[in-house]
């Protein structure tokens, strides 16, 4: 056992070996370990000096305010939320971002140097020692009293930002550096974090494979949207063809190339060769849109399955979405918590309310006939043929059916040439996942595997076949039926915190004339 | 308990309820419920009819082949790998990209439509119901005696490029929609998905947030390397200041945009709020590299430490690298024989190498002199101040310590402008993590939190201020020590995977004059 220990310690002082390992081997050696209060009381006095250092380091707010492991000597870091006292006391709300709480640190102002203490403002970065103290405050259950204090980083009290009063969430956007120290921010992307583990858990115990679909296309997989250009051509005098037209023989793939819309096309390849996949990745829209809805660069998860028909989509679709709602409430109860006291108090009975109702199934066309029927007033006039607007979808949700709903069977003129077509020859097996507050959150459909049909309708709508041959190619080489679906990431964040502009659920929103940080 | 049987079935009937709910509902009605042989004998005669249907498609290969369930009744899809027999009797290998091994179907010729079984042949889409059985044959436990035979897709013999006979890698990249469909690129993808997962998980497990920072960026993170413009200026005609320089007020963002190379410098904000994150997504390079080390589009994994220094830095990466080649050989024991068999016999031997030492730690200086007293003759000659070149790194990892390396403090001159400088003035705190075959496979270094020296090196440097000021300021408000590193996705999976080309690692590879798919 010494021999280990002996090695362990060796080599921290020489070059720094990995706490992990030493650790290990001294809960090899049967030595209590007790992660939040230090190394342990039963631990060897010369083990709690060398591996102090170490610990430290892996203790965070979230953490320690659980502990009840009082009277213990612990460190913690982070940054100063607020400070109240006065000349005798001094009362510090710290947060290092792990968790939505803060720690308490009482300073006794007597035994700090007052030029140290003086720098203990709003925003500035500390690391403090202390002991771990029950908390006599009813807000919280520790505390710590600070022993040694630290300042890594001052913020003038006249220059930070993010002074103890009220922001709005417009002027956090334009401080999108500084914003994630904020309890809404820090809520939000802790939610983002867990949302993303989520998706990944999720499809990886139900056998799918992620995959990496390409960023940097030929193709336009919607056949519509309007697209970024990536290039390296001289922006200012671009090599021009003699028709005037641009060489792009000369560009860096020899091609003009965009960025994605969807990860679909290539994720198809991935389901007729691994049967289920999914992608999760960035998709990008070069649309004019200033609204609260749209971004020009966001998130798309995007499943796609072999051997789905329509009906184990839509079946896959809702255990997805009810499995995340589920996992939020789970693991981000205090953000929610937080969120729902701040922004929208029916934010939690909303996320119960879609897991515990089953979502209503309906085709396009009752869908239209509900519409019609309603007497309601559409800013946009309800007919079979017309897209659904969100004022529709949230109607059917919202009012009508009172849950998610799901509509399918689309007309064939509205939709992607690469839905497959229904034996009626006017609509397509297409289906929308509509939510309460947000409309459309999944679009998705059964693919048409018939090369036939297919390749039909890409020439009908003047789609290059050319381009797509590979795409195609796959309805000749053992096509099978499937399916998939997209769902934007961040319409999903935003159903989830209740927050009501989809700039405030991404880290750095990148849309009209803004692509700063 | 009949009650909500009920409920199950005329929910599926009418509108297709999940079978999730189902199922749920019928295991807490205490049934048997038996996933990889139907829905286990144990059920009521009813429930056996309406649930075949939906259990079916929850069965792969992979499941298949571990069930002992035999004489129980099956459904099996996937693709033809091979087909051989004779005129009695046909035996197919199926295989659905769950698994590396097919299932082997046996026909029995005379019970089946001649005309069906001709289009079952290599690279056609099948479905199967039959018995499970145990296998006379060495090389599989079960196989499936066919009763029925659908055939979704054919194949034609003629045209299918993927017969049984051997290909090149090199003809695989050219028809990379179909090679998914190989043994190796089954191998090659789900290993890639078991590491992109066991990667979330382990900085989930470990209180590090994701964070999506952005793709479309105006910054250039380090300071170098050549970007792809994002735009959408008309490409042959560009609006055109008086001095003849592009106005890109008029570009969609309002200024000039580029495909980000890392998300570090965003990522440093979030760790100066939420103390551990990391990134997970796509990064680009205009480099006109045609080898086969390198790609136009790749993936990173950029974790940021408020309060790590070096040593932490180093300690995080070598334990991250460590549990991430234990998570292959635990998850991925088929494929890895697999490709170790077909590319590279040494491979497993190599990751348990790596992952049974400790990773040598020296500095830049230290190895510049090791390689002077090497004796050796490099391509690229050594001294101090140079880079070091792969040849330099394999030399030290595979010849001289034999075991990775990390070096650290390289020449402040060869390394980015946020590396945190050495008392020296003339180091920085940078570190390369070196790997046998590989070379570099992460670079990171503690970050320069002090505002002076940041701001001095920019200067010195001629990087334009202005556009950094949000990173600048970090450095003003609550300013923490931190560190980070980056990890080439593609690079890791090189590694794993044996494989030696980098264009084989990724579904789509983007390179020059290539965007293919």
């Amino acid at each position: 056992m010494i021999k280990y220990i002996k090695i362990g310690i060796t080599n921290y002082r020489t070059h720094g070996a990995f706490y992990g390992n030493i650790i290990h081997l001294v809960i090899l050696a049967g030595l209590k370990f007790n992660c939040s209060g230090g190394i342990g009381r039963n631990c060897p006095k010369i083990l709690n000096l060398h591996f102090q250092h170490l610990l430290f380091s892996m203790m965070r707010i979230k953490e320690l305010l659980m502990s009840r492991d009082f009277e213990s000597r612990v460190e913690v870091r982070g940054w100063v939320r607020t400070r109240r006292g006065n000349k005798s006391i001094a009362f510090v709300a710290l947060n290092d971002g792990s968790v939505i709480h803060n720690i308490q640190i009482v300073i006794d102002m007597t035994k700090f140097d007052e030029e140290v203490i003086k720098k203990v403002t709003t925003g500035s970065c500390i690391r403090v020692t202390g002991k771990l103290t029950a908390s006599p405050g009813k807000e919280q259950h520790v505390e710590i009293h600070a022993e040694s204090i630290q300042v890594f980083g001052t913020a003038d009290p006249d220059s930070y930002p993010l002074q103890k009063k009220g922001h709005t969430l417009e002027f956090l956007r334009e401080i999108a550096h500084l914003r994630p120290r904020t309890n809404t921010f820090g809520a939000i992307f802790r939610i983002r974090h867990a949302l993303s583990f989520a998706i990944h858990k999720y499809f990886n115990d139900n056998g799918f494979y992620y995959l990496h679909t390409p960023i940097i296309t030929g193709s336009d997989a919607e056949g519509a949207g309007e697209m970024f250009r990536v290039t390296t051509l001289n922006a200012a005098d671009p090599p021009l063809n003699e028709d005037g037209s641009v060489n792009y023989a000369e560009d860096f793939f020899g091609r003009p190339t965009n960025l994605t819309v969807s990860g679909q096309l290539e994720g198809e390849l991935g389901a007729l060769a691994l049967s289920n996949i999914y992608t999760f990745g960035p998709t990008f829209r070069a649309e004019n849109s200033n609204t609260p809805r749209h971004l020009a660069e966001f998130w798309m998860i995007e499943p796609e399955m072999a051997f789905y028909e329509i009906q184990d989509n839509m079946n896959l679709a809702e255990d997805f979405l009810k499995y995340l709602l589920r996992y939020a409430l789970d693991h981000c109860k205090d953000d929610l918590e937080f969120l729902s006291g701040m922004y929208d108090n029916e934010l939690i009975g909303r996320l119960n309310f879609v897991i515990g109702n089953q979502f209503e199934r309906i085709t396009y066309t009752s869908a239209i006939d509900i519409l019609l029927q309603s007497g309601e007033e559409f800013e946009f006039p309800v007919s079979w043929g017309v897209d659904l607007q969100t004022e529709h979808e949230r109607f059917l949700v919202e009012r009508y059916y009172k849950r998610p709903v799901i509509v399918t069977d689309y007309p064939l003129e509205i939709k992607a040439f690469y839905m497959k077509q229904n034996d009626d020859g006017k609509t397509v097996r297409g289906m929308d996942v509509l939510f309460p507050k947000i409309g459309e959150i999944i679009g998705g459909s059964q693919r048409e595997e018939s090369y036939e049909k297919l390749t039909r309708r890409i020439r009908d709508l003047k789609i290059p076949e050319k381009e797509l041959w590979w795409y195609i190619e796959t309805r000749i080489f053992g096509s099978a039926p499937h399916s998939g679906f997209g769902l934007g990431f961040e319409r999903l964040i935003l159903f989830i915190t209740g927050m009501s502009n989809i700039r405030d659920v991404i880290p750095f929103p990148r849309f009209p004339k803004n692509a700063d940080f």
